[in-house]
């Protein structure tokens, strides 16, 4: 079976010394790369009711808006402070040193709505724990957490839980 | 004809006071907005041959790859410093005060490819400019500078001279 595992670039020490960072930029340069990607996600969506994907800024818009369009389902962008425009609700997770915030317009999702929340890369999980927050105090249902890789040694899903997490890839 | 107008938010007062925010989130909501804006994207190319769709951060990610994926091309980002991982050139671009910077991979275009650039809005056209500059000086062809929305009162197409610029609706 393909992998999408040939376009992912390994760049050492990046953000900084000692991290090994996966980069996804090659996958989308390529037009079959992206394609075999799309399909994995849609693969471990596994036939599941979605009405709305949320995408976490930057990277999570990439594949967000392809997945969205697949389903033929509307994509909603969750992004940094002051980005969105309209009334928003916020959540503020912890980082390693300081903390972060991210945003949700508050008309986005509707109550009972079934909602797949993708990123690109699983870490410690600390944003996609602030994502499903923001969902749920929306009155979404979380379908599934869908991600292209897992970094699993930071044990992000267990942050996650008693959500569904899914990965193409798992390191 | 359908237009994508009604799908799209006038927001008074931001990012700040006197601006009108035209906010394109609840098209990205819409199944079925997504799909007219998309078409009309693709419809403004006109068949043209295009090797690569670059897109500017963030806004311009949403349709950047589902031009990409419709055209069956592959996808580049340009984004803020610090954001891409592997090699990169940069350019500087003045703002209304002080000045802001946008990198791009060294290795995303090869010489000749023909390449769309793609962003939701079109203002005083520095941005789109600088990344302009940035495909050329990697030796890529500019096919055609693809818009959602042009503002023309602030005449940001002459800026981009004498590269074709095209958008679904102008203000």
């Amino acid at each position: 079976m393909k992998s999408i595992e040939p376009f992912i670039r390994d760049i050492n020490d990046f953000p900084k010394p000692g991290i090994v960072f996966k980069d996804l930029t090659p996958l989308l340069n390529s037009p079959e790369g992206t394609d075999l990607c799309l399909q994995e996600l849609l693969k471990q969506i596994d036939g599941a009711k979605v009405d709305k994907v949320v995408g976490m800024e930057a990277r999570g818009f990439f594949f967000g808006t392809l997945i969205a369009k697949a389903l033929g389902v509307g994509f909603i962008p969750v992004r940094k402070p002051g980005k969105l425009p309209y009334n928003t609700i916020s959540e503020t997770y912890a980082l390693e040193y300081g903390s972060d915030v991210l945003e949700i317009h508050e008309d986005a999702i509707s109550p009972g709505d079934r909602v797949l929340i993708h990123d690109d890369v699983l870490a410690t999980g600390g944003t996609a724990a602030a994502v499903c927050k923001l969902v749920e105090r929306l009155g979404g249902k979380i379908v599934q957490c869908n991600f292209i890789m897992e970094l699993e040694f930071l044990r992000g899903s267990e942050k996650l839980k008693p959500n569904h997490v899914a990965s193409v890839l798992k390191y």
